[in-house]
């Protein structure tokens, strides 16, 4: 048991308690901070950004709806009232587990009584020729700021050459998927309304939004006729949907397919899956399973280990005897909730139980006014009914009275299709100065 | 006058109108092109900012208390309804009167009839070593979220070295005007605040604000008593006041005082003046006038010039007989308007007029419920008053209802001291990924 200062103690009182120490503050890491705060033990998370994001609204930072701040809450004041929980601003180099020690990257060392590895997932380029490095993911509050600031300098380029050499205005999203749907609808609002109500010297006809993915259908976990439904809202929206098509190379400014189409694009947003491999200290398990997925046992122990656990994205959770879990803000917060029962039943000398992922369905959202919800039993909700519910839930989920009302305010803004939105090109500050 | 698309019109209808190019989308080049909106000119704003920024709140973006988003506004949307005033996203290389052509960065030129130069002003370092590279002015945007992050990351680093070498929490703000006196308030809240709600391992008297200003008293464009008074309210809020002290030099964590002190510090936050060099094409006058201002006559032409204008904090704009203007925001506001009549009346073959400031007074505000406000007759509000007319006066300028509404229900959060703030750490988000 840890029980000097050094180690990361919150107050003096807490250093006898057992130290769980958790690497990373997205919804996972969070939900077992939740189920420890209060609790007789003594807790801290590890996080290289001092806030938590949250990533299923991403996609509307990244389309200038809502800003960096309001998906995204300083994690110290989510624990301000558990004074068991401590926060340590700090990227991690390695765990040593025969030390039971964290080793920080810029020096300091945090020892452990249980380690839990919440260190999500990241973008999957399966190792496409300049895809890691020209394609844009959405997985982070960076990478929407970045994609933002793509877009919106893409518009005044084209606005500023359009007597010269005309830019290419197509936009290509890779990956079928609920990220690539509701990113591919959300663009193609923010283009038009940009032109529209900016005065820009732009012909909409020139610009391309392109939804691009290797499956016959959008949406595969959806029924079919979810996935039918999608296409043609999109489509009514204006993006173009290119099914069974694949990526070859991703450069600077263009895009190769496997058909042989070299296509010169404005951006190319990649939607295409993720993997939870380069995301944690490759220590931590020497052989993970697939994606990068920490082995984990049925009550999300990791292998051969008995203080060290893994949960959501990052971790290969069973599903049943032969699948695993989907990679889903869902099996985040569950298997979050069920690792902090677990550790406090281990200090208590009780045994431990096996976790089992209640399927509460899953939802995408189109544009305005269209989303599909599907239920477990099957049922699937479309149209402004599912938009509702969408929107409800979402809401429910956001960290924060204040971000859930600001959230609130901007949604209704842009349903009455008021003029002002966030567009901001700020990395150009950044940079420029 | 200029014919071709290719010089940035809007819309083909507005070609043959005579062009207005505004550099600059501050205070005083928004207020020239809302006096040319609809009228019978063309305009095109160049900035290398797509956004105006409302400069007398930076400071609370610094401090953490509003977000970037709330101080700022695409240029483009005030502009939408317009549809005679254009953007351009660009930074200006140099001015050719001789061809009445600005020439951009990134290749490219526009042609003008008459070109408004309102470029404002920066910080003044007045050559003391080390305080362009070091300190830290709060001028833009990226400014702002720069000292956010330096002041965040402080408390950061902080904590975690609390138990082995504590690092120095020394921030000193260098200059005794309105936004020395309204950041060192601000900062000294924000610092108890963070330490307070977020837990962290801070003693907190080992933080120290400290105001230093080389005269003898606070905030001197006020009567003495006010002075006084700021001072004493600074004093309650643990602002430490060092008057009659001057900087010799800054180095990255310390600063050095002319009495040869040297002090370790977190932040050196630079408020000491502002200039006008440097943030506009050097051939725009060859010989500026003082603090880099660009001489104007009294209708605001430039000196030997027919058809180049300065307004705002960029323009030496005379006060009187012997006197300039200073450089605050309704100088800039009015000096635009009157620069708006002065183009149209010149166009329409009218003699111009003079520019005539009307001083409506000044504000400072110094925390919660403490603010000062002098009016032209020498009436001073204080206190509660004061703080409710600043208040007022800063949502009123506020460009779009939206920011607004933003703002004031942060302030009202502030207000009954509810415990969220955005207080995200986003530079790192941006280097670290």
């Amino acid at each position: 048991m840890a029980t000097s200062l050094e180690s990361g103690a919150v107050f003096p009182d807490y250093v006898d308690l057992p130290h769980v120490v958790i690497i990373g503050g997205g919804f996972a890491g969070i939900a077992v901070a939740r189920g420890l705060a209060n609790k007789n033990v003594r807790v801290t998370i590890i996080d290289k950004h001092n806030f938590h994001t949250f990533l299923p609204l991403l996609y509307q930072v990244a389309t200038a709806m809502l800003e960096p701040a309001e998906v995204a809450y300083p994690i110290r004041t989510i624990f301000g009232k558990a004074k068991n929980v401590g926060f340590r601003h700090a990227q991690v180099r390695e765990v040593d587990h025969a030390r039971s020690v964290v080793v920080l990257e810029h020096g300091g060392e945090i020892t452990f009584d249980h380690l839990v590895v919440a260190t999500g997932a990241t973008a999957a380029f399966f190792g496409i020729p300049g895809a890691s490095q020209f394609a844009m993911p959405l997985y982070s509050l960076a990478d929407a700021r970045r994609l933002r600031n793509r877009l919106l300098t893409s518009l005044e380029e084209a606005d500023a050459s359009a007597d010269t050499t005309p830019i290419s205005l197509n936009f290509i999203i890779v990956g079928g998927g609920p990220t690539g749907v509701e990113t591919s609808g959300a663009l193609s609002e923010l283009i038009k309304t940009v032109i529209k109500r900016d005065g820009l010297r732009i012909d909409p006809t020139r610009v391309r939004v392109m939804l691009v993915d290797l499956a016959p259908r959008l949406l595969t976990p959806f029924p079919e006729k979810a996935s039918a439904y999608a296409k043609r809202e999109l489509e009514k929206m204006g993006v173009e949907i290119e099914l069974g098509r694949s990526v070859v190379e991703v450069e600077e400014r263009a895009i190769r397919f496997a058909d042989g189409e070299r296509m010169k694009v404005a951006a190319v947003i990649w939607a295409a899956g993720v993997t939870a491999s380069g995301t944690m200290a490759h220590d931590v398990q020497p052989s993970p399973g697939p994606g990068g997925r920490l082995r984990v046992m049925p009550d999300l122990r990791l292998v051969e280990s008995n203080n060290v656990w893994a949960v959501g994205d990052a971790a290969a959770v069973p599903l049943d005897e032969t699948s695993l879990c989907p990679q889903l803000a869902p099996v985040a917060m569950q298997s979050g909730r069920h690792c902090a029962e677990q550790i406090l039943r281990t200090i208590d000398g009780k045994p431990t139980t096996s976790f089992r992922y209640r399927n509460k369905g899953i939802m995408a959202t189109i544009g305005r006014h269209a989303a599909i919800a599907k239920l477990p039993g099957g049922t699937v909700f479309k149209g402004t009914t599912g938009w509702l519910a969408w929107l409800g839930l979402h809401l429910w989920y956001l960290v924060g009275f204040r971000n859930r009302l600001r959230v609130m305010i901007n949604w209704t803004w842009r349903y009455f299709d008021w003029p002002s939105g966030p567009r901001l090109i700020v990395a150009d500050a950044e940079t420029a100065e």
